[in-house]
This record gives C-alpha cells, sequence and structure tokens, in this order.
C-alpha cells in the first residue's frame, strides 16, 4: 500500500510499479514467473560450476552465464528503487537487503581474485528464493507458519536453550568417560557428537566404545527421543489453537430474549429480532 | 457408479464387472483376494530373482514364475477392458495405467535384451499393492489420511520448499567452509549432505570435520530437529480439526443484503434485518 | 473378577489368590514386587553371561544363578494354575503363556545341548517385565496409551503398508540406479536401505554414490521426514479427542424455552424448568 | 516470598537479597546479566582448555580465568547465604546445590593432584546456565513446558519403560540371530544397538549383516518410526489441554441431590429439579 507511488506519480512509474512489485495484473504475473525462472538457472550455474569434471568443460559458459543474470538482477534492483514510493525504506527492509547481496558477489570479483572467500557470500543470492512467496496462493499458508512458529518462539527458545545445555554437560561427560579417546578428543568435539546424537542425526563418525560410555549415549539417545516430543507438541497446540483461537474469544450471541417471538441467539450486536423484525 | 456396466448389457457382463471390479459378493472378494496373493508372490519372485546366490539356482524356476502371472495379469486386465462400461476412461484412469504398467516390462523383454534397464520399469508393477486399498475396512482410514494429507498439502508444499532452501543454502556454505574437502567435493554434494542431515538421517558418508564446519553441521541438525515440528503440527492440527471441520463448512451466515441498510452476516434462519429490522 | 476362586473355595485358596493375582493387600504388593526384583536379576544375569570376559570368570556363578530363578518361576507358574478358578483359561491367556515360556527355556537345556539356538527363546522371559503393569498407578495410564493406539490402528496399519510399498518400489529403482553396486547388491538389500532411510535412521552401512541414487536418497529422505507427521497426526488427534471425544457428541442443552420464566439451556432430558419450576 | 528476609533485618540485607536473587530493579537485573556472562565465558574456558592445540599455546591464561571466576563464584555463594532468609533451606535446596558444586571442581584440584577425575566434576558447573531461567520473560515459558512434561510424566515413563523392554527383547534376540558377530558380540551391545537404532540415531558403528537380522533390524526401525508418535501425541495432547483444561475444572454440575427424586447432574445455578420440579 504505502510502497506503491503517490496517485500524483507519473503513470509509466505506476504501470511499472503494478508490473515488477505486484502479482495482479497480467504482465505483473509473467514477470514473477520470469524472475524466479531466472534465479532458479542461476543458481543452478553456480552449483554445476562447482562440480569439476562439469567445471572444466563449460566453465566459460557458466561464467557467461552468471555474468549475464548478475547484470539483469542489477537492472532489476535499480528498477526496483526508481519506481518504489520511498526508495530508502525498500532498500533496508528484508527484501531490499536480499535483493542487493545477490548481485554482490560477482561483481565483487572484480576488485577482488581471491576467488574462493568470495563463493561463500555468492550463496547467499539463493535466498531469492523467498520471492516465490510472494506469488499468490502460498502467502496465506506460509503466514500460516510462520505466524504459529512468532507465537510459540519463546517456548521453542527455551526449549532449545534447555537442549543444548543438555548437549555441553553430557559432551563433557563423555570426554572424561572416553577419557579423550575415540573421537571424543575435546569437549567441543564431544558436545558436537552429543548434538549429533540427542537430535537423532547420528553420522557414527564419532561414537562410544566404552561401556559406561555407551550407557550414557543410550540414554541421551532416549533422551532425545522423548523430548522431541516439546517442540512437536508446542507447535502442534499453536495450530490446533490457531483458526478456533482468535473467533472462540468474543461471546457468540447476544444475552437477550425478543420479548414477542422468543427468539435467542441474536447477533452480539443486532438491534432487531432476527425472527419477527421487533426492536430487541 | 459411472463404471458400472448399463442395464441394457448382458447379465454375463454386468457378472464379471462386480466380481472383477467389486467386492460385495462372495464371488466378488475371492477374487480380489486371489488377486492380492498373485500380486505379493510375483513381486517377492522379481526381488529373489535378483539375489546372486537364489538367481544361481532357481533362475530358471522364477523366470517361468514371473511369465505365468504377465499372463495372468495380461488376461486380468483385458477382461476389465472387456466388462467396464467405458474402457477409454478406464484405461487412462490412475489405476488403469498401473495395471497396464504392470505388465509391460516382462513383454518388453522380448524385444529388447537389455535386462538392465527393464528392470527399472518392471517396478512399477509393486505399485500394484495399491489395489489393496480398494479392500474393505481399510478404505475410510485410508482416505482419512489422503484426505488430512490432501488440506495440509499446500502448507507441507511450502514447508518442504523452504527446508529445500534451508539445504542449498547450508549446503554451499559447508562447501566453503570444509574447502571443497572431506566429501563435500561440490555444492550439489554438500546439498545432498544438507539433506542427509536436517531430515536427521545422518549416513555419515560424508560429515564435516573442520571446527567451523563442525558447528554450522550442529546449527543445521538442531533447526532440522525443531522444524520437524512444523509438518507433525499441520498435520496434527488437520486431523484434530477434521471430524469438526465437517460442522464448520456449512456458511454460518445467509448470502443476503439488507436493500435498506446493506447490513450482511444475517443469521441463516433469519427473516428480518439484525440492524434495521426490515423484512429480508 | 471370573479368574477370582469362587466364594465356595476354601479360604487358603481365595488368601493365595489375592496374594499371587492382586495388588490390594500389603502382602501381595509385596509378592509382585519381589516378583519384579527376580525377574530383573534374572534377566541381568542372562545378559552379563553373554559378554565374554564376564562368563570367563562368573560363568558357574551365573548359571546357578539363573537355575535358581527358574525354579522360582516355575513353582510360581504352578502356584498361579492352582489358585486361579479356571486353570486352563489362564493358562492358554496371553499372560499365562508368557508365564510359561518364561522357564522353558532353561528346562529345555537340559534335553537339548544346542546351547546356541536355546538362548533364543530363552529372550522370551524378558517379556515377564510387561506384568509390571500389573502394579498400581500405571495400568491407566498404560491403558490410555494402549487404547489411542487401539483406536488409531487400522489408521497406522494403512500408512506403514503405504510406507512399506514406498520402500520396495524406492529400493527396487535404488537397485537399478546404482547398478548393483555401492551395497545395493540385491533388491531386498536395497529395501533394507529404503527403510533404513525412510525411517531416518541412516546407518551409513550403504549409501548411494551416484548422483541419480543421490537424488533420489534425497527425495525418500525428504518424504520419509514429511510423513513421520502421519502417524504422530492420528495418535494425537485420537490422544486429544480422547477424554473429550465421548462426552461432545450428544446435544448439549434441549432446545426449548421456559414459557413461565423464558429460561433456556436446560438439560436434553429435562422435564421442568431449572429456574422456576414450571413443567416444560 | 519467604527466602527473602524479614522486615525486622538490616536494611543492606534487603537490598543486597533484591540485587542478588531478584531482577524487579535495575541493580537486580545487572547483577544477573554478569552473572550470566561470567557462567558462559567460565565454562569456555574449560572447553577450550580441554582442546589440546589451545591448551599447549593458552593453557596458563586459561587456568588464571578458571581461578578468577572460581574465587568470584565462591564469594556470590557466600553472599547468597548471608542475605537469603533461611541459609540452610536455600543451601539444600536444588538451586543451591548446584551453586555450591559449581566451586567444588576447582578447589578440589588443590588436594588431589588427580586432574583426570577432576574433569568429570567441574561439569556441573554447566547447570549453572540454567540460572537464565530466572532471567525475565521466559520462566512463563519454560514452566509452560515443565508443567506439561510434569502432567503427562506417567504416560512418558510407562512409554520409555515399554521402549526399554523392547530394546531388550530385539537385542537378545539379534545377538542369537547375528551369532555374537558384525558387532553384537554380547547382549548388553546387542541393547545397546537396539537403542540406537529404535531411536532412530543409527550411528552404523553395528549394523545387521544377515538377512534374518536386516528383517528384524528392519521391523525394530519401523517400530521405532511409529512409535515415536506416542510421547509426540501424550505432550501435544497435553499442550491442547492445557490453556483449555482449566475451564473444564469448574464442575459443570451442582453437587446437590434432589431430595424428591434423587435426580443428580443439575445446573450450577437451578433452583428447581429438572426430572420432578421441585424446589432444590
Amino acid at each position: 500500500m504505502e510502497a506503491r507511488p503517490r496517485d500524483t506519480a507519473p503513470q509509466w512509474k505506476r504501470n511499472a510499479y503494478s508490473v515488477i512489485f505486484e502479482a495482479d495484473t497480467r504482465a505483473g504475473r509473467m514477470f514473477d514467473v520470469v524472475l524466479l525462472i531466472a534465479i532458479i538457472l542461476s543458481v543452478g550455474a553456480v552449483m554445476l560450476d562447482s562440480v569439476h569434471t562439469i567445471n572444466a568443460r563449460y566453465g566459460q559458459v557458466l561464467r557467461a552465464f552468471e555474468w549475464f543474470f548478475t547484470v539483469v538482477f542489477v537492472i532489476e534492483y535499480l528498477a526496483r528503487l526508481v519506481v518504489v514510493r520511498r526508495p530508502l525504506a525498500y532498500a533496508f527492509s528484508w527484501l531490499g537487503i536480499i535483493d542487493f547481496l545477490s548481485s554482490v558477489p560477482t561483481l565483487a570479483a572484480l576488485a577482488f581474485t581471491g576467488s574462493h572467500s568470495l563463493v561463500a557470500i555468492r550463496t547467499l543470492r539463493l535466498l531469492r528464493i523467498f520471492r516465490i512467496f510472494k506469488l499468490g496462493q502460498f502467502v496465506g499458508e506460509g503466514e500460516f507458519i510462520v505466524n504459529a512458529l512468532k507465537a510459540s518462539r519463546f517456548k521453542i527458545m527455551v526449549f532449545l536453550t534447555a537442549v543444548l545445555m543438555l548437549t555441553v554437560v553430557v559432551g563433557t561427560l563423555m570426554y572424561v568417560v572416553e577419557g579423550g579417546q575415540n573421537g571424543f578428543t575435546s569437549i567441543p568435539k564431544s558436545v558436537y557428537w552429543a548434538i549429533v546424537t540427542v537430535t537423532t542425526v547420528g553420522y557414527g563418525d564419532i561414537s562410544p566404545v566404552s561401556v559406561l560410555g555407551q550407557t550414557l549415549a543410550s540414554a541421551l539417545m532416549i533422551l532425545g527421543y522423548a523430548i522431541i516430543a516439546v517442540p512437536t507438541g508446542i507447535v502442534s497446540a499453536q495450530m490446533v489453537a490457531g483458526p478456533l483461537g482468535a473467533k472462540a474469544t468474543p461471546a457468540p450471541f447476544k444475552q437477550v430474549i425478543c420479548h414477542v417471538c422468543q427468539a435467542t441467539e441474536h447477533r452480539p450486536d443486532a438491534e432487531f429480532c432476527w425472527r419477527c423484525g421487533e426492536k430487541l
């Protein structure tokens, strides 16, 4: 709403805004779909470029591809800045920052030849996929999930803090129990093992060998298996309450009986009887 | 209903239909049970045939077995085409296509000697087991599950899209952090590792070795451990709402607007406007 | 109730029954606790006996221990048969069969010297621990869980059947995709891998190496991660509905208004107004 | 409340109490935050000290660090004893014992030079992090989780007992089936494997090789995958009921029996019997 250009803005600006930022018109939907495909293709190019055999044969093509999309995204970013009502507000919004950072890594490669660290920043471009959520139908569903997670974020934080503390305590105990051997070479490594175990991931790169270690590990596994119920219960309870919670609060009916026809269950704000039309 | 032959169809056709497609008569139930056993036996034969030691000794018998069932299933498929009211509609229905493909691999082996690719198609025959769900009591329960999943399919798609994006971002970061070593040899391989980790499968064929890598992996594991709550919460909420949901469906308000005061949201059985008392 | 000896039975029999089968008297509770400890000790002895180093030193003692408990359990079993009202009904009940089988393995060792197969039957004795559930407070909680599982057993069976079919299909595909290598040496082995993967156990003894294989495995993992929501949702919905379900069904109030005082919300079976006492 | 010094206590004592034990004043919040940072730093120092390369270079500094925090915590512990109303009640409370044990390991190192066993006790200091929960906003959320777990503790204990029995039975069977090979060298080791499997951790340090063993393992995995639904369902149901549970508590009926017809279950505000119309 606020981001839309003022009614006094030139017509081309308002048209461009509806195409780039909105998806209500045919052109607007087309723009979003094309952008989506471009994002997926450019991310795919970066991924393929990292495979040695593909890089050796098609490295040149993929890098040209990469540059093409970078130019497209820079133009798109500038266009967004031009048509939006308050460019600064957009530039410092969550989506605006992601849009900006999407193009930085490739451009930065011109100044800095350290290609290694460059690739690290490049991955942020992938976050661009989140724009999909701006498309149609999925917004509501995404919001439902995000709202449920937001409403239960404190509970989940408390839970995760407790789990982390548990892994630190159990990890340290395992370091002592296994005597710094069998992969438990330091407390941080042992805590890493405890996280791998309590989350039921279980790589097996580090695993206890002593009887006491295996007993302690068993206890941790069973605990991890049981307490997965906690975040699940929290989110389930939130989602069950979600759709009902809001509507259940206001009294559904006016506590009044029509003095003519004895009808009940009037709207809370009704002034006339729904059955006989008498003033309540 | 529609699939059943017309009442003007010959008696034998209508009888055959009820035996082959339905399970209301004694003969119909018997047919389904025999078919079920045949499917399990034929799948079992293909599975055993793939074990080297069994193949060496009983390969001939198993292949004869395989051909016997293929002939039976082809006859069964043709019978279905004959007795059904509209053969084309059946042939292009979901179940019809599976029935057809079930017999193709063995027959195709006559023309093409490439036994390897052949086996790939053969596995589709296993989908035939889904026919079990046509049998009695389990239909309702299966429908309950399918309906709950259908109702929450958009939420689950949004969730899975978010998880996939997460694995792409984290996988790429790990590729950079581990420097293309310890199994993280390309971005796709690293993304594969991220999926193995976030789903808490944790094979351990690829696992981080550097301190930064293990820290990032720990964060991903804890995230994967916590967000399993999301699909679980979605389906739980759906299933809890399930039996109640039915009652919520009928419009809670009358779809009429008062012609005097434009008030909406009247009771379904209201005859007078609740705001101005006018006859609706 | 029915198992209790008739009132015409001798007093010692009725006393013995209340001690052995019930836990309402002081002696009855004591009997159950002693039995519980005996079961745990005898199972512990079998477990320790299997450890090579312990077996070498304390094998004789442990085997004597084992025989002592076997004699105790045989006597206990015979006592149960004597005091119960209908010995045959008990002997062929679930608990009776377990009680009987608990003592068989040790006794069977006298006739058959094949110690290997013997140990296999011996493990059934461990089921004796289920007797704990006959003790006090935990019965109600155990019943709650068992009832929720019973009520959702068809849904869970449909779900597990679908999961098994999925593992058979994906396992066979992986056998083809990985070309019988990297551990995928036969279809049964590949199905075993699929089960290890879809349940998120992930041993890593077999894991895909080819790009197509890893892609297929990723899809299976994400599916396994998402569909864990199904049994969880089923049981959650059942447990949520559990205590409320029964009472929510009948209409909570009679749809009638008192013609004297206009009171509503009468009991469904009310014949007189709760406010003014008028006949409704 | 009770822990707060009497109103007759000197002013400095009451002020010190509010700073050290409470977080309602600016000074009290500051104290808690500083303490929190000190705990995290001291735990971090112990963790880093266990890494060989860091220990070799910064061992001296880290040990000085360690001693500094130990002195701080001892002073803090003594201050708590001085300002609290009943020092003994605090000293033997859960938090008091943790506070005391936090400083013991470092001090004990003066008397006993056995550095190895020392580190084991030192880890208990990590439990100090639980003090975080005394800080503000998170208390309520933490209590919600703890209450839900408390309310379902018997159900979860019954469930975990059943799971443990299952692992003992399946573990013993696997010991027999795999013939004491492939890592299944004793019953306790096999039970450890069963726990690793049923909790879906799946290290892969021990995994079945025989066909029968893999079949049994598959059954255990699928069982473990399905029964994770039980604790999740228990906690979900508890958390869903949680906020509503409160309303269900007040007796829905008047605790009175009609003196004419003995009818019960009258409305809480009923003045006349619903069955015979008699004044209650």
